[in-house]
């Protein structure tokens, strides 16, 4: 069986997990603490980080972004977005836009600060950063919303990658209770069609010891 | 014809200009001073970030992935990434190595601090920054090397995307003359194959006002 080399609060590695029970696939998940940087796992991605696929007969596929692309070219079926190039390409914008803005304003800034900088050892979490990280998910809550207003789904008319990569990030978040959820119905009711999905209800089964998420993790009338 | 809203010492701007040139199509270079915030540029990319791709008709393509992934659909010869998934996906996972990674680590603390930084008014270049970008270029450059070393392009056996994120990158840190090319003697003959194809001259040929590049930055035998 193929095996999915993952972090239980990375969010790309989150990302992948929904794409393939989205797809019906696979995969052994195998935890990778990265910051012990092993060499053998190093040897799979110099980058050093998660998630990495391994398929059966060895082929490996480094980087969120690649492995989705190449879950797509392999599974096509169910499509995780839309045939036309432009609406893919809005699709990609988004997962972009997902993985890297809000990743850097808001993901780094709370899981990041709160969760992995205890394990990579650099120290206590900055009240300045998490304060950012508050101020930042509003303002991102408010996007998801007015897109969710205004189409069936973030990207367009079709559930896509777009969705999954988005709720990936917010239910990282959301196992700190650290989303406003009351702040914006729309971004809220739209999470909750992502989270009712049976492609979520593994991400909704984590714990880490150690760290209880709150009651309504894993509500999906919450 | 198509406009490709850009910056020149952008590297996500140069990559999608070379890939332009590579499928021999033309578009009309916009400049866009991003740090002016317009709420024009601001409705065709929220992320109010450079490249933005505008077709004929007004389809609006934003961010550099969506735009060259659109591009191969769109107009698939040449191609710039190999036909087989797997291929696929290290030409992605390199592509996303240069443009996160050599980003965050190299391009960001030079270009950033000694150019985009003084426009967008945030003050004096930190000298910490530049240091760790000069240290950490040299671990890219053999790392560059070392793919150079046993493969014909960097991701494989076809010239791809790959090439031209990396190269582009490169290209805005060598118009500063901060690139150590004695270091890596592969490194610095593939990166002497890629400038001297027909899509790299019109980068060659920028010159930004106030900032004057080195002799070597247009030499092809530098």
């Amino acid at each position: 069986m193929r095996t999915l080399h993952h972090l239980a609060l990375s969010a790309k590695s989150r990302k992948i997990r929904i794409v393939l029970g989205e797809k019906r696939l696979e995969a052994h998940l195998k935890a990778e603490q990265i910051w012990d940087r092993r060499p053998e796992f190093l040897a799979l991605n110099p980058a050093g980080e998660v998630p990495v696929l391994v398929e059966d007969d060895g082929t490996t596929i480094a980087h969120a972004t690649a492995i989705s692309e190449y879950l797509e070219e392999m599974h096509p079926s169910p499509a995780l977005m839309p045939p036309d190039p432009a609406g893919r390409a809005e699709v990609r914008r988004l997962v972009s836009w997902f993985d890297e803005k809000f990743e850097a304003e808001v993901t780094d800034l709370l899981v990041g600060e709160k969760v992995m900088k205890r394990f990579l050892g650099r120290g206590e979490p900055s009240s300045e950063a998490i304060r950012a990280g508050m101020s930042n998910i509003s303002i991102h809550l408010d996007y998801i919303g007015w897109l969710a207003e205004r189409r069936s789904w973030l990207a367009g008319e079709v559930f896509s990658l777009a969705d999954i990569t988005a709720a990936a990030h917010l239910s990282c978040v959301d196992y700190l209770g650290d989303v406003p959820w009351d702040r914006n119905p729309e971004a809220r009711t739209w999470y909750a069609r992502v989270k009712s999905r049976p492609s979520f209800r593994p991400l909704l089964a984590d714990h880490i010891t150690g760290l209880q998420p709150p009651k309504h993790y894993a509500d999906l009338d919450f």
